[in-house]
């Protein structure tokens, strides 16, 4: 099974030609859109609706995303193994996210012309180097052969909590349609169990506010802190928009204390 | 085979984290979408899209629908049996006109945990309860398995046609593209036999209509009364709006009677 | 395997109920949508996207593209047995140009009802006519069992090129995203290979360009003739749009002399 996300839109033949590749290699492939309506170029938009996705596919699923500014210069191109599920796709963070959500363990340069299209185009490597790497590796080519093991993919700063005397510090991912503030800190990094009281720093506010459940458990218009269905924590009100209230938009920093 | 039907739009990940949780429990399903561009929260919209749809696709046909704004309270989630085919979705209407297409045969309300996901979310029913019990039912559970069946589940008033002295009252359920007016009457429920005249009232105009077979039969511009390519009563005008002309819209009720 | 191509956007069921009507006569088909947003009506957009796409599925993949405005009057349906695969859709021109991307062997008048679902509506051939003939060709059935092979089929004066005195006379096909210009000329009809100086004529100005292989050999902002990733003549600007620069839009003329 693959997966494909893009910023391409359905409007011109690129997605079909992807496909059309996968296919071509691999004519058994079931390929499953997440979506190809990411904002032209937003690496962090996608990312995100990325790693929402990928915990719901069974393991060993592949994962080929493109949202690749950086097509035609030097940006490296990667498969990544991950405990759950591969990943295909540039090398500009695009990937981690999700990947840390499904473990990764080894990430490689794709460099093995074997497994791309004959010819390369500068503009198209979605087409020309990630659908084929994609079909091959669903075909069972090991990941080991698509190139050398690499240690530095680039980890974007939307990928990165940190944990320093008792606090975590991260950013925000995401506003949801309802103006929940969707928090790149996934359950794991958490430093608490629900039911306990923590500190949330905003750049525009200092909060105190109860780690629960469910948005029920605030009172109405009051704002709670919780494991959002995605995975990741995120400041919520019941029933209103925390966004509004918090004056908050995605990038902006987070840190995150027990009381 | 399954077909996807919902208002959650392709830009986020909802449709794709459905899916992943299909393909997870059935690694095999077929996945066809009909619609995810729904206008939000149009039951009346989604029903008859999926009603239209739902004729052509093969027998025992697994039909899953989400639009679901009454998420999280007390509506209750259906197993529809229909002769000719299955639903799963919320019991807000959204199913009825469809699954009375194929011919409902036994409803059930959808209680049963062991084929929902281990845990429920309060807002995500189409991924958390829906999802997994379309996939379960594909793979062969007998829609007993899923609940109690019950009786009385909510029929939303585009769903029904009353008879009485030999006329019929149904509902105006959607306006195409090009102005013509569809109605909730099918063609078991039609009076009488194309050749006929028949009395039409609106709540705008009363008029007497050719029951013909084709748009062609009337004059350029005039109105005719047909069974349209949906399998529903619509008046149309020949190369013309009927929707503009007589000043009608969804929702309004229309009354048919042989002249 | 089956694509679709149609300008019947994804907000109503018409392409869904095209699927069911494959899905019933074949329920082993993969189905692969190329695009459904064509803009209305648009033959000469749809055609050039169906022959973008069209060389990257495998050989014998069927191709359904339904942009249909003659639907109800006496344009043919047509059945195209290609080198390279087959083509179901209207004959207004719409399968030329990805046909003889393809390699054109055998036209079919679609006419034999056998094919075709038992009630054929004047209004959705798409569903009537070309699905089921689509579905019948990937179970097996012989292109000449569909119909009497035709030897004039529509030939849309944008899949036409014109050699004369050692010119070609093509047209604008298309003008992408980043402002190139787009030409029916493909990678077959050119005069040269690559490196050669060639004169190009349009309605707006008269060049000599470099016929070479990356806009990157062309300075910044200035011209290059080149062959793009679907395989067809365009004229680029290196980082900047053509299109704007010379004024010229879908359709008009094109001539090139080697110079």
């Amino acid at each position: 099974m693959i997966t494909l996300t893009s910023d391409f839109g359905l409007k011109d033949p690129y997605v079909a030609e992807m496909k059309g590749v996968i296919l071509t290699i691999n004519p058994k492939s079931i390929l499953i859109d997440i979506t190809h309506d990411i904002e032209k170029f937003s690496i962090r938009k996608a990312a995100f609706t990325l790693a929402s996705a990928v915990p719901y596919f069974p393991d060993g699923t592949v994962h080929l995303a493109v949202v690749d500014p950086g097509v035609g210069t030097q940006r490296r191109a990667l498969v990544i193994q991950a405990r759950k599920g591969f990943f295909v796709g540039p090398d500009n963070g695009l990937l981690i996210l999700a990947a840390q959500n499904l473990g990764i363990e080894h990430v490689y340069h794709l460099t093995n012309s074997k497994f791309m299209l004959p010819e390369v185009s500068n503009t198209f490597h979605g087409r020309d180097v990630f659908a084929p790497a994609a079909a091959f590796l669903e075909k069972g080519v090991q990941p080991t052969e698509f190139g050398p093991e690499i240690m530095d993919p680039i980890i974007p700063a939307f990928a990165q909590v940190k944990h320093s005397n008792g606090s975590l510090t991260g950013e925000i991912l995401n506003i949801d349609g309802f103006g929940n503030i969707i928090t790149n800190i996934n359950e794991k990094d958490m430093l608490c169990k629900e039911g306990k009281t923590v500190n949330v720093e905003l750049t525009s506010a200092s909060l105190k506010l109860l780690f629960g459940k469910a948005y029920a458990e605030a009172k109405r218009k009051d704002p709670i802190l919780l494991i959002g269905s995605h995975g990741f924590l995120e400041i919520a009100l019941n029933q209103a928009s925390a966004a509004e209230k918090f004056h908050v938009k995605a990038g902006d920093k987070i840190k995150v204390t027990v009381a």
